[in-house]
């Protein structure tokens, strides 16, 4: 059987004093069952990524404790940074890797959703998965106006209330939006030219915006130093799009500009099943089943 | 980091009576950090298979606490069954999968034979990548006259004496042959024909034996009730020759037949490096680690 394994990626409105960071992934690392994976601080942003990962339990819990020292240790009020936000927890996307279903997940970021706003007095937006309506899917429109704009829109404009919690912001913690998404994959395709154009126009062919794939997000770029150009994308649903698709759709384009495919890379993490999928595509295999490599039966 | 992980593969002298194959296996379970995988018996044979994994120290620990057990139940004088053997433990390799690497595994086989033979006073012999002669890399050849001509034998012929013992067969128990070698991956290729000669001709040219490529085993078979062909491997040492590559031999070879590869099938476990190696193959990706992968994490 598969770990259930659930990432959590909270976005906290604190890039600069270290202190604070540290204390944040420090609660969010004292609950049992998870693993923080990486702690990423911008000044100018003056905003930390932390990603960890853990069952539905332990990352709740988690995600509820770094929501409580993050609202215990900064102000909004005094926060100025180039990123939006409207909370000191600003963003908490689960996302679920193996063992667990989105819909379980949704169920997990409600739950906390409403813990945040019942004992933090934090008010909540639902977002992606878990929005309860199709205007509050996307952040930036859950987000407009910012923390600022928001404390007066939410008293007034009733659409802006929360999902859970009073139409109040928290005067220093503001508002948090959580939700749940799939797991993105960087996905990178290198071409055999110099010439950025090729990259530009297979961005264009290959990605959801445009007309290609849905799921993915692309664009191109020259690798000046290679000389040679890059198809980066963003694959915001491995299993809607799996990498092999857009991989040969890209290799077809290429082809008809006599362009070659030179390499790939994958930029982080990525979920086994994506890399599994990859293999079961070309080897045409029949019926493999992940808990036929070995190294899943330590999970059992 | 990958995991500490050693496969166990354990042949015992006793396919008809369960309860000495349970002791047997709970002998093994016993030691903490062992995982039981399987346990078959085959009354014909009249021999078990056990397979559990763990790392170096807990195999080594179980894989001793196995052969005990062994030897305290199984009396190879009134042993009898269609496979040859030479002992109540009659043959244990252990097998690298992840974190560990074959020298390593050479020297637990060599501390576990030694042990063997000094605690249970059974005569061990070293096989395969942990042999000591070139004569004994192949278990038929140490295997040869079985117990009772062995016990004949290791008496009079100097080049039949154990690596780690007397030369005398254990009374009871026999002699045991203990090693290491890499995982086999039970690999087929199912092609769309109904003419099986076209499967034992790829098979022939895919194969060591007859050219082709090292380390992969092929024979040629018919799928009657499927009306199609396979050509069915054991691929030896996956690092070696990669499923990848011998799936595009097959294919190549199968073209030259105007017939198509249908599917393929891999048969029981595999460790996660063969998938991944096929992923990167494909996708060419550049510089992917097997640490990329998120459920790996968890190992940490």
């Amino acid at each position: 059987m598969a770990p259930e394994i659930v990432e959590c990626v909270p976005n906290f409105s604190e890039g600069r004093r270290k202190e604070v960071v540290d204390a944040i992934a420090a609660a969010i690392s004292s609950v049992q069952g998870t693993k923080l994976l990486d702690v990423e601080m911008d000044a100018n942003h003056n905003r930390a990524v932390v990603s960890f990962i853990g069952d539905r339990r332990a990352v709740a819990e988690a995600a509820f404790l770094g929501a409580r020292k993050a609202v215990e240790l900064i102000d909004l009020n005094v926060h100025r940074g180039e990123h939006p936000r409207i909370g000191a927890l600003d963003v908490c996307p689960l996302i679920p890797i193996s063992g667990v279903t989105m819909e379980e997940c949704v169920a997990v970021a409600r739950a906390l959703g409403e813990r945040i706003a019942r004992e933090l007095k934090v008010p909540v937006y639902l977002y992606e998965e878990a929005a309860t309506r199709p205007d509050r899917k996307a952040l930036p429109d859950i987000r407009r106006g910012e923390f600022e704009g928001l404390r007066e829109a939410v008293r007034t404009d009733p659409s802006r209330a929360p999902d859970f919690g009073a139409a109040e912001l928290h005067p220093t913690a503001g508002a948090s939006v959580v939700g749940a998404r799939a797991p993105l994959i960087a996905f990178n395709v290198n071409l055999g030219t110099p010439d950025v154009n090729v990259a530009k126009k297979i961005a264009t062919a290959v990605r959801e915006s445009s007309g290609g794939l849905k799921y993915v997000r692309a664009k191109g770029f020259a690798l000046k130093d290679r000389g040679i150009v890059q198809v980066s994308m963003n694959m915001i649903n491995y299993k809607g799009t799996p990498l092999f698709r857009a991989y040969e759709l890209i290799k077809a384009e290429a082809e008809r500009h006599g362009v070659p495919i030179i390499g790939s890379e994958i930029v982080g993490l990525v979920p086994l099943e994506a890399i599994v999928d990859a293999a079961d595509f070309y080897l045409k295999l029949e019926n493999f089943k992940v808990n036929q490599i070995l190294e899943t039966r330590l999970w059992d």
